[in-house]
């Protein structure tokens, strides 16, 4: 199992190359004003990079599923499945800022047991995998012990969550927590596994955006649930909410749910 | 006056190189929690960046007055201040994303007449200089036209502005746009030169935070001006409104002046 998983593993970064090849040279283009009924810049980087990982898991492991978030799912019921979101923060890539990422996940059986969090302008790379310690660039790292939300560096969402349907709670959360920002998407997941963030609480996740980032969060010796407290697996994680230090995921929780 | 403006703008980048080579290798170094008593990881950044840069200002131009974000003025009626932010976007640099920028703006008499916003981590730098286009790493930059606020991507500063003292201006006009992102600091305004971002509207800015902006944004082909829709100079600029198209920035403004 762990030899399958270090195969698996490696062929994420391969995926994690591949797509980031095809991206790279879409950043920053000139592109005119993003119309409502036309996001086409990052449509042809979203489309394209999942075509290019699409195209080598099914050359590689045509066995195994593939779940993108531009098409549709293939034997999305196999053992293996690849969830794919090859531009996770599509404001930012639109906007021009390099807080987007490309995320990779490996499921088995529904449980996410590799996660690939991917920059591919700045070349940032965060690994994760089941039962190891997770690596950024190749070195491992570790969450930062924060046990106290009055100390804590919080991320989520866009600002919309202060006004949105779970206003109340977020806005307490935004209030207990030493500072807060806005507007990061899976990259925040990242820092936090990096010891830079203590808190990250989303809403609105699809099993793409949210299933790479347990593996990531985990073996850095964070905890991720969903808003119940849950375990991420496939269809749990909707609302997530990620910490570095599990006391301080216990009091946020608690925060969440009112 | 041309003349002394180019030798300015090379001395003001020697500013941002130097200053830039202080902060890099301070840049997601291992903290501990930041408590609200003790922001010493940036506080370093901050305070040597500026130490540096008054230093070799002082040895070079010891008429020019200075002002920065961390120690006191120095000759700041002098015809001509240096005006520097080492760290803009602390939140940024604490949390170990490379959003923050430093400011150097270079007045006269008051007004703005250079401007450089330097990314030192990716080796972004933006270069306004009055009367001149300005450049992104050395290639010249225009705004985007787009004269309509339902097709703009706006960026503004931390979501508490939804809540705050202009909460129904800001909410208004995050509604408006196509998208908004939040906390980005002033740079945010340099995706704006580039083209990628179309309004900026900011509250509670020093004037470290905004005289570096406006060279940059003007020399691009943008608007920026207080909520006024006063010119930016020292002593306004308080509540900045930036936009790429001038069209834009008259509905906008419209919109702040509620």
């Amino acid at each position: 199992m762990t030899g399958d998983l270090t195969e698996f593993a490696d062929f994420a970064g391969h995926l994690a190359d591949e797509s980031g090849a095809f991206i790279r040279p879409l950043f920053r283009q000139p592109i005119d004003i993003i119309s409502k009924s036309d996001e086409s810049p990052v449509t042809e980087a979203d489309r394209g990079a999942e075509r290019v990982m699409r195209a080598i898991i099914n050359d590689r492991y045509p066995d195994h599923g593939i779940v993108g978030e531009e098409y549709g799912p293939e034997k999305a019921d196999a053992e293996w499945v690849w969830h794919l979101d090859p531009i996770d923060g599509t404001k930012s890539f639109i906007t021009g800022s390099a807080q987007f990422a490309t995320l990779i996940a490996l499921t088995r059986h529904g449980k996410p047991v590799i996660g690939i969090i991917n920059q591919p302008v700045n070349n940032e790379r965060w690994v994760g995998i089941d039962g190891q310690r997770s690596t950024f660039n190749g070195a491992p790292i570790s969450t930062r012990r924060c046990a106290a939300l009055e100390d804590a560096s919080l991320y989520t969402w866009g600002a919309e969550c202060l006004l949105g349907e779970n206003a109340n709670q977020m806005q307490a959360l935004v209030r207990a927590a030493h500072l807060a920002r806005f507007s990061a998407d899976g990259y925040a997941y990242g820092l936090l596994a990096l010891g830079f963030v203590d808190i990250v609480s989303d809403e609105g996740m699809k099993p793409h955006d949210y299933l790479a980032l347990a593996p990531v969060v985990k073996g850095a010796g964070g905890v991720i649930t969903d808003w119940d407290g849950r375990d991420i697996e496939f269809g749990i994680g909707e609302r997530t909410l990620a910490a570095g230090d599990p006391a301080l995921h216990a009091a946020a929780l608690k925060i969440l749910q009112g």
